[in-house]
């Protein structure tokens, strides 16, 4: 009697399996963005289909909303305004490019998700953390990432890796990472409190090891949640990655 | 015993009297920033100082996000990130420009408001009211107009009073006023039950009369709700307004 619910903004998601929707989160200077790339070319290596995005942006429109979080002075938004600007970036993104590549079967990976704007906005700067979970079920719905990979790093190494990066006039995109100790340490924390509360989907990472022990780790991680076997890609095998 | 609560974000309100805050609201056409100009006009002639804004926009950063929603195609974000988009530089213009603005004492005139947001992304779109309504409470807070004026208009001749205001080749602002008129018709049902759900705060009014009809209507209200004397000002009285 009654006909199954209707599942809205499900991204094909095969229900009872994880999405194949991989986010990468973590502070400043974990590398994150080059593990994102090695983990692309393990997937293509064994035919699957994957694209690789980035938060804020990652579709036509929250790129726009993007250049609106990252340019201008420091404080230019309040961290209230900042969330809901982050959420509408994420709401497009959602809509025009991951729903839709998740449907057509390929992986997502994505470099920061809800997870940050959690981390930042409200452990970091103390907005109310109920608050930002009720936007993000109303805004992600069941598009949650199948697995969160949390690049975990002491702050000291995350944060002099980070400044090694800065050129010496500093751009506005950086401005994230000049933030004080203080508030660092509380962002580690709260990706601790995220993992925690999530150990299904959540994996922590140690990300001061060499770039081929950590890529070894993601692959070992992806293989055993999705149940696949991820190899080595020939081109990094042979020193050519 | 234990100190009175703290009231966040009540941009300089006298506890018991309302806020100087008057929105305005309804559908296309009413004539509404005709009458924001005129009752500035009554204000300022009885020696009261006023801020005219409007919505979306009204600060530097809320302008920026309103080019975001009022130029591109129709259809270019989803309602619910137009939902995030609009409270996003209504954050900013709360921040920037209307609680400084009241809390040094001025009046506050604004075309548009959150009401307008529950009215066209709820009413006419259909998005979720209550997670509208969580919204409003969270970004808004205690800076709710006290006085909030819903021009009402059979939509007929909202509609032809709008398109007579369009030249030929529409400008990209227009794109809100050329939905259909089923979409206006929940647009003016909306506004109507949000007006029964805040009997205290808003005032409906008959937009369909001479501009001195409407106004003389104003300046009535706004005398009553505040308690005060809001004569003709003598430039209007005198036909050089």
């Amino acid at each position: 009697m009654g006909s199954a619910p209707v599942q809205p903004n499900d991204g094909g998601r095969d229900h009872g399996r994880p999405n194949r929707f991989i986010t990468f989160e973590g502070g400043e200077g974990a590398g994150k963005s080059t593990q994102i790339r090695r983990l692309a070319d393990a997937l293509r290596a064994v035919g699957q289909p994957v694209v690789v995005t980035r938060e804020p942006g990652g579709s036509t429109g929250a790129e726009e909303i993007r250049k609106l979080l990252v340019e201008g002075l420091p404080g230019r938004w309040t961290p209230e305004t900042e969330v809901l600007l982050h959420f509408a970036a994420r709401a497009d993104h959602l809509d025009k490019l991951i729903r839709p590549a998740l449907a057509e079967g390929s992986w997502v990976l994505c470099d920061r998700f809800a997870d940050s704007t959690i981390a930042y906005q409200g452990y970091g700067h103390g907005l109310d953390l109920a608050w930002l979970d009720s936007l993000r079920r109303q805004i992600v719905g069941t598009t949650e990432p199948g697995l969160t990979i949390i690049f975990d790093l002491p702050i000291e190494i995350g944060l002099a890796r980070a400044a090694a990066r800065l050129p010496v006039g500093t751009s506005p995109e950086d401005r994230y990472e000049r933030m004080d100790k203080a508030f660092h340490q509380r962002l580690r924390d709260g990706f601790m409190a995220i993992a925690k509360a999530g150990p299904q989907r959540c994996q922590i990472l140690r990300a001061d090891r060499s770039i081929d022990d950590v890529a070894d780790s993601v692959r070992e991680i992806v293989s055993r949640h999705f149940g696949m076997t991820l190899p080595v890609p020939t081109s990094v095998a042979s020193g050519q990655g």
